[in-house]
């Protein structure tokens, strides 16, 4: 084929074969890998399936993706048995006659031989290859892969099994996909935003990300609500590595111009990460009294490897009596406003910082729910409170939304953006 | 439409909508849970794929589903933004026009006003149902679904966020699907063990369940070993929902009776559940203080809905001097033993025990890593006590293996089944 004239591969699906990934534990992992070795490419993978050991489905499916795509991955279905149908359903939907390579054979039958087994009759199947198909060695496996150049698209059939899937791609991409992308890229920005909901998020950066979509090359921008953040993806396809990182740069600070200090990373940092670096650079340290997030926060904060350095640590005040025994809390506080109510959660967040000696001190006193909510102080109901040694205390009440385990983490997420405006003003 | 005429429904295929899901991060797991839900209903997922928020592929996937499965469900891509297409793609695709539901905008509006906000204009975008379409209700988010009856087949659209989306289907499977697949079922039991690893479970328990898979109707085993614990899965599949239940409880207290204490959940309810039901029902109370840990052995107990009847609290004791201010963990112990060591595992867990009074005490101190190990300790060394005010100390020192994330984990798994333990001989 005349490697000149081809239109370079520019958009991929990937079909993983086999009737055991599509039960309640296993996932098809293999896609992730492919995925980053694809984006890297710059070819842009646009779908990926899992089909059952079903000769018409896979054949439906694999012609849907040969429809679409400029390259086809297929990964399982090559081993030896009967319902190992991915080779054979290939062939046939591209009308190429399967025939038997000896050096397949002889390749297998040395692996058996290595092991002082005879290679079973069965495994002469793996040998089979479609005409004008290129066969890929597999060290590690009996299963060879195969890639076949059809029209101007590429099918890659791979093993599954990621041991012997990963080198194989690696190699194929070396030898003959990186010649075939021209170059092309695909570069992306990430920024997370705390304090605004999706909708919200929306209005302000829709206006701006919606001129991107004109320009060529386009920037495509994904919105996406998780969990205490809202996440804006930026993708761009270029051929130009330092243009096109200079755009993404200028777009995310576009974006960050218009969303403020309300955007808390942009490279991928999570909150904890994000509100255990600034701490750091600082040289302060921080402590909590959590009531109804019940050692979430701590837990969060001490995930980050190094946090000791700035955790100290601090109480869990589940019970009432708590609140005074370890953060001081006069129980006449308690009884006058209630347990959740800002004097409370100020009183924690004074006592737990004066306890424990740190520069900051949180106190979080909350109703997570299901139970426990009253028509005044309703479940989700959060009073969240954050002092320093030297700033005063700043204190919110939220009403989160969800059930126990969403009000607990929206609460921890809460508290640490409130950390993490303080310290970005100091 | 007449439901005695319609074929019931046999195949089913799910489409996951969204960019976000075909990079190197994340997986679509919601399949896991819907192709439990269909193996239950005697539904055989035959194909599932992911597609980009790209409007001409999600509607040639779709229309592929279309063609081969008597139920497709679509999850994401509901939401209110330009990247949300599944439902204006399917409404097209099945020429089905798309109108405003003033009830869904209503609804919507209630929920930002409940948080006292307005409703974004764009949000209006999730009202549109598409001709004959039934609304969904979803009681956890702005996102309402949809079922849409074509013909034979049932076109399901379902929020992406996994608490959204979970509620919904099942609510959807009693009131609708269920009627739709001819009386077959699959009928499960899960056991989880703690305190033996995978191949000592496999030892005892595969004597006992090979034997089950030579009967009318064989049960299905499958053994999975999973961060903490190891799970045994029963499955059998049946019309009769009697028979197959008492075969399935025979069965699992064949394997109780082989595995013992080792068993500590027979119904799903994690480790957490099953300590504080145990503490619940002897009426007593439980504290922490927690050095590599964090507080997320709090965070884990407190997890638990109505937990604060039995935990009453404790302290994330990260720094040496807090092991003393909250814990009265005496000085010359730590510096003759060293933080990580039995003797201050069992300081803290009295410490802390008579510091809130509670029944028990549990005292946690290791290394979590990444850094912070020696060759005398190295990463991954737990000392863990337990203490109760009529028990002798209980303390172990465990060697985790894994990343900081797992080691942490794994060693609150640890101390909840010595809590769990002890309880069971009271």
């Amino acid at each position: 084929m005349d490697r000149v004239s081809v239109r370079p591969l520019a958009t991929a699906e990937i079909i993983a074969v086999g009737t055991e990934m599509l039960g309640t534990t296993r996932l098809d992992t293999n896609s992730l890998f492919l995925a980053g070795r694809l984006g890297d490419l710059g070819i842009d993978l646009r779908a990926k399936s899992v089909v059952a050991d079903d000769r018409n489905r896979l054949r439906d499916v694999f012609l849907g993706a040969m429809s679409r795509a400029d390259l086809v991955i297929l990964t399982g279905g090559l081993g030896p048995t009967d319902d190992d149908l991915t080779r054979e359903v290939v062939a046939t939907a591209l009308d190429r006659p399967l025939s038997e390579d000896p050096a397949i054979v002889a390749h297998i039958a040395a692996r058996f031989e290595r092991r002082g087994l005879r290679m079973p009759e069965v495994n002469r199947r793996q040998a089979m290859v479609p005409a004008g198909g290129i066969v890929l060695d597999n060290p590690n496996g009996t299963a060879p892969g195969l890639m076949i150049e059809h029209g101007d698209q590429v099918v890659v059939l791979l093993p599954g099994p990621p041991r012997e899937l990963k080198p194989m791609f690696d190699r194929l991409r070396d030898s003959s996909l990186a010649q075939r992308t021209g170059g092309w890229r695909i570069y992306r920005r990430t920024l997370f935003i705390a304090g605004r909901g999706e909708s919200h998020v929306e209005e302000v950066a829709q206006p701006i990300y919606s001129r991107w979509t004109g320009e060529t090359p386009p920037i495509e921008t994904t919105i996406l609500a998780v969990p205490g953040q809202v996440e804006l993806h930026l993708m761009l396809r270029s051929a130009q590595a330092k243009a096109a990182e200079d755009r993404l740069l200028a777009a995310r600070d576009e974006l960050i111009n218009a969303l403020k200090s309300d955007v808390f990373s942009v490279d991928g940092q999570s909150m904890e990460e994000v509100v255990g670096a600034l701490l750091r650079e600082r040289g302060m340290t921080i402590s909590a009294a959590e009531s109804c997030t019940g050692g979430l926060l701590l837990s969060r904060l001490t995930e980050v490897p190094g946090s000791s350095e700035y955790v100290l640590g601090g109480a869990v005040t589940y019970s009432n009596s708590l609140k005074t025994i370890f953060a001081d809390v006069p129980a006449h506080l308690i009884e006058q406003y209630g347990a959740v109510s800002e004097p409370v959660a100020v009183a924690l967040a004074d006592g737990i910082r004066a306890r424990t000696g740190a520069s900051l001190g949180i106190g979080i006193t909350g109703i997570a729910g299901p139970g426990g909510g009253s028509p005044e102080k309703p479940v989700g109901t959060v009073a969240i409170a954050l002092t320093g040694n030297q700033q005063p205390a700043r204190v919110r009440t939220v009403s989160l939304i969800g059930g126990r385990q969403m009000v607990r983490f929206q609460a921890t997420q809460t508290a640490l953006d409130m950390v993490r405006r303080l310290l970005l003003q100091l």
